[in-house]
């Protein structure tokens, strides 16, 4: 006599797992051979492999083009780019970023020899608190030269009013857009958002050149400022800068950026049909919030990130991950985009709720290895965790 | 009636080039195509594309072996190398560094926010000058922390010496090896001369990975140290340190890097016998003095250097290199290797040799695409021009 078991298997009970392999989900994506081949094979017939070759050249132009700028600035990867963008504008002292900041932003003001204030991030959005941000900025008059404002998960955030605050403090104001490429706001393409804009091309990101980043300004002064802090020779307008830096971009990362721009816009769009799949898939699980593009007209989708409430949810966030990933499903927090909790006092209560924020989000999987039914079946997973949430969370893992 | 000229023509008074195209004669050298293309297949099959991968762990493995080092780190390039190297032993203050001393090592000193020292170099070896590094030692005891030695030409420094100094001085010896890849001493490779040594893979360079380059070391805490500060995730065992950057090479510069490794033997060979050519071929040029590789048992003989006496050459460095310019000889001399002297006050008498020294050398040109018939046309116009030397001096350029 067969028996029905009363509820459904679940992998962290034993149970065979949903996927037969991990379903990875994450944005890397690769360009067909025979285009990468012809590509490369013209790179090596140059014997031109960095240092502003012509592939670099036509992908600044090209990404100018797309952002309506008057200067795109590549560079080797988007860390470098951060650290030069706060030597070009010569910040000193203290900086204010978002209490969700990745290793990258907070490892870059460490080089630059400045000290983060962080702000709190709005729970709906993630994006920066613009109150806070303003009443820091009330408190701390002088000791403050910057604002590095972060567009988190593929949206952007509040910069109208950042850009109204800076102007009103004397600040400067700076942009790490890595996860927001592509973004449109009230028609303009981001890019313009601040005095320098920060983009990545790491092989994790919805463009990618392996490694690789870029600014964007429509600063000139600065501009010429960046290109001479990107190599000790160069291209560009001479321009006498305290120091400059190895940040050129090869040749092999430009033709991987521009293999992949010509791909992004059917990328962008598969992202949306995803993420809408998972917007109709999750919206009747209750205590789990999918953040919403936000402040953007043309987001690049590239993120699905939930919020759990536990308290309505039934479990932690940490024991859904683990559930999760008993069904080879790749859910998951990255502690180098939260690296901002390990500079965080326990004491610092005005920024108890962005913590919070931050230890009750995860991440699901999107890309070119996730298909529609994936995302039913992930989605079906989260609504019978919910269900079953009360006998899940009792159990030792 | 033909007229016979009375001296040789020269290119710079009108006459046709010795050579139809210029002799560039730098190192930079490609492997055969279907070698790269059969690598780079591999790369795009696995999608594994920077952060530690398959290709630059064998690159730092078969390095490891070469050097005889416990350590080798591979990085993107070598003035992010430098700058880690000074992070990593958390220098301070003053750093010695010779009086000819490039951009990379200078501005790497800028990022840390340390004060280059200059000593004076050798004029026979334009390595650092000993006793010179023992006096501002004696003098500045308690403000220097470090010095960073440079292996210029090809050749090594008093390696010996140094070490002996830093140990009484308390202080950390670290070594800038971009010339000098490959180099053997007393039987023992070149790599753990000191703390730790830098080297490049930049495209210019012997040793190539279109850019990219590799720290050495046998210090187990100060390897883990560098591995973190390379990159904010990823390899070996954790350490604690106050800064991580993005220095992450990336499989691209590393399969580039394993195919140069695998012709580096032949190129040397075939430098050898270049530089020996010139050598027998500028013997008998009085006031040009040829530099010999110095304290190496094994150089990488990619540098010809020559010492201009302008006194009994009877011509200006800057115009011989003129002249040869307009043969189609790529002579020259670089700004970028030679950075230090925007920094030297002219009112440095204790310098002042050094950059006498610095403004009467240059290189002339050594590569795969220079062949010993090359070398022979060069050196005839360099006995040339010295025969014709007090005419040519006068020429308007």
């Amino acid at each position: 006599m067969n028996t029905t078991p009363s509820h459904p298997t679940f992998g962290i009970l034993g149970a065979r797992p949903r996927f037969n392999t991990l379903l990875v989900g994450d944005t890397t994506y690769l360009p067909a051979p025979e285009r990468y081949e012809s590509i490369f094979r013209d790179i090596f017939a140059r014997q031109y492999y960095t240092n502003q070759g012509p592939l670099t050249s036509q992908l600044e132009q090209r990404l100018s083009v797309l952002h309506g700028m008057r200067h795109v600035v590549c560079v080797t990867n988007a860390t470098i780019g951060l650290i030069m963008a706060a030597e070009a504008m010569e910040l000193r002292d203290q900086v204010v970023v978002p209490a969700l900041a990745s290793t990258s932003v907070l490892q870059s003001l460490a080089w630059a020899g400045l000290e983060p204030i962080f702000c709190n991030i709005d729970s709906s959005t993630h994006q920066m608190n613009i109150g806070h941000v303003t009443d820091i900025l009330n408190q701390n008059r002088g000791a403050i030269s910057g604002i590095l404002a972060v567009n988190q998960w593929g949206s952007i955030c509040d910069a109208p009013a950042l850009r109204s605050l800076a102007s009103r403090f004397g600040i400067h104001l700076y942009f790490d857009s890595v996860h927001a490429f592509a973004n449109v706001v009230n028609g303009a393409s981001i890019g313009s958002l601040g005095d320098v804009e920060v983009f990545s091309l790491h092989s994790s990101q919805i463009m990618g050149g392996a490694e690789g980043g870029f600014l964007c300004t429509n600063d000139d002064a600065l501009a010429a400022r960046l290109r001479n802090i990107r190599s000790s020779y160069g291209a560009g307008t001479f321009t006498a800068v305290a120091k400059t830096s190895n940040g050129r971009m090869s040749e092999a990362q430009a033709a991987l950026g521009l293999l992949h721009l010509d791909d992004f816009p059917q990328l962008q769009s598969r992202n949306l049909a995803l993420l809408q799949r998972y917007e109709s898939g999750l919206e009747k699980v209750s205590g789990l919030r999918l953040l919403k593009p936000s402040d953007t007209c043309n987001s690049n989708y590239a993120y699905v990130v939930c919020q759990v409430d536990e308290s309505v949810f039934g479990m932690s966030r940490d024991r859904l991950i683990a559930v999760l990933k008993a069904e080879n499903i790749n859910a998951r927090h990255h502690p180098c985009l939260e690296a901002s909790l390990a500079y965080i006092a326990p004491e610092e209560d005005q920024l108890q709720h962005s913590v919070d924020v931050i230890r009750n989000y995860f991440q699901l999987p999107l890309g070119v290895d996730v298909s529609v039914h994936d995302v039913d079946q992930v989605c079906a997973v989260l609504a019978e965790a919910r269900t079953y949430a009360t006998m899940l969370k009792k159990i030792e893992v």
